[in-house]
């Protein structure tokens, strides 16, 4: 049974602030608990089912934090997922870095993306297409905000996202490296050359598109084609477009 | 102002069984009332700010139906978006046709996507990648949900939507007919032949994939290459990248 404080402590987390101040987050469901107990990262406590307990006794013996055992209401009503009626983790949040770009790599920039599931899906598909970097404007959602966390799938603990300030950022990168933008007129992603090794590709806001200010650091202005009405795709949408036609020019 | 029996019909069509009676449906919002306007739709009525009135005078008076001038409170307490201070159309449903294909098109074929917000951006997904027609099981989300129109971004303007029974649907389709069924373990869409013309893209739920009785129709196996540890993609961001690679080779 959860205790008054774990209750509060759970419920406080759903607020940004309360997160930043306690360096924790949620992580909901029984399939992504099941995948963060094998991830190895850093736990503070764990609230799970009876099922759930019986399912991964021994994740939870080896996890080396406190584990409450809940009823699946408990859970329901402890968390922001009225779904979830089996296991729910508290999380320390890892240290941020200021990435670096390997040589063939990708590191995903976004400008201002508001919308905490486009934030979560955007985390997916940057796992798909094997981007293990992910940088953003301070004024993008929040990366440990439920939405986003349940949005990514799991996606969360295999890619590195650190705000920052993106003009200094890109303003700091080697000379020679390869800056994506994506505007409604660009050149072709069909027509990318082949040459293409890894670099920063820059995604607007949906509402805004890439920041006027970034603009001088881009090196090539891409765009997805199109063929009938509509005036935009969703930044998420778009992303995965262009991730794919990166991957296939280079694969 | 909004009468008691305006209000009371404006709010009854959140709910399909109230829509599906009386065949009509909403659409909120400024910009893609002003859209509907300029596309000769059959409309109900109209519910207006003063300002969108103003800007929207030769449009509002060429409609031929009845325009209730409102407060933006009223609106934003009428309709399901909050954001709203400026338009809502009722509008009426059109007749379902069954689609045939025409030669170099493609029909998206849905089988049981349930997220609103999903059936919505692959109605935009469709209008930027050209597709006119989507056929959909009759499980799928309604179309006329508020959430999927509000998603489309006015997209629904320019698709046919059809709910049929997909197995019947593709069992009368002409023998030589393409179908490309998405999964997860098909032929890359990268190396596609050249020669594709069009025909059937079929999408499964992400919960489901395609459903196996519909896979004796399907002439192709596709499949999206991953680089890295996400197990699968949104089923709305998998038919873009799709599409787009469609269009890629045939373009």
């Amino acid at each position: 049974m959860l205790s008054k404080n774990q209750s509060k402590l759970l419920r406080s987390l759903q607020r940004k602030k309360n997160r930043q101040e306690q360096g924790l987050f949620l992580v909901e469901g029984g399939k992504i608990v099941s995948e963060l107990l094998e991830s190895g990262w850093p736990l503070h406590s764990l609230y799970v089912s009876d099922d759930f307990a019986a399912a991964q006794a021994v994740a939870l013996a080896g996890s080396g934090v406190p584990v409450t055992y809940c009823s699946s209401d408990e859970l329901a009503a402890a968390g922001t997922l009225v779904s979830n009626r089996d296991a729910i983790a508290i999380v320390r949040m890892p240290g941020s870095t200021v990435p670096e770009i390997s040589p063939g790599q990708w590191v995903l920039a976004l400008d201002r993306v508001n919308d905490p599931g486009n934030l979560g899906t955007l985390l997916r598909i940057a796992d798909w297409y094997g981007i293990r970097q992910l940088v953003c404007t301070t004024d993008t959602v929040d990366l440990y905000n439920p939405k986003v966390i349940n949005a990514s799938m799991g996606s969360f603990l295999r890619i590195a996202v650190t705000y920052l300030d993106l003009h200094d950022w890109l303003a700091r990168l080697p000379a020679e490296t390869e800056v994506l933008g994506a505007y409604l007129n660009g050149n072709s992603v069909h027509q990318l050359p082949g040459s293409l090794r890894g670099g920063v590709l820059l995604m607007g806001s949906e509402a805004h598109g890439v920041d006027a200010g970034l603009e001088p650091f881009v090196t090539r202005r891409i765009t997805i084609p199109s063929f009938g009405g509509a005036e935009s795709l969703n930044v998420a949408v778009a992303t995965a477009v262009i991730c794919d036609n990166l991957r296939r020019i280079s694969s």
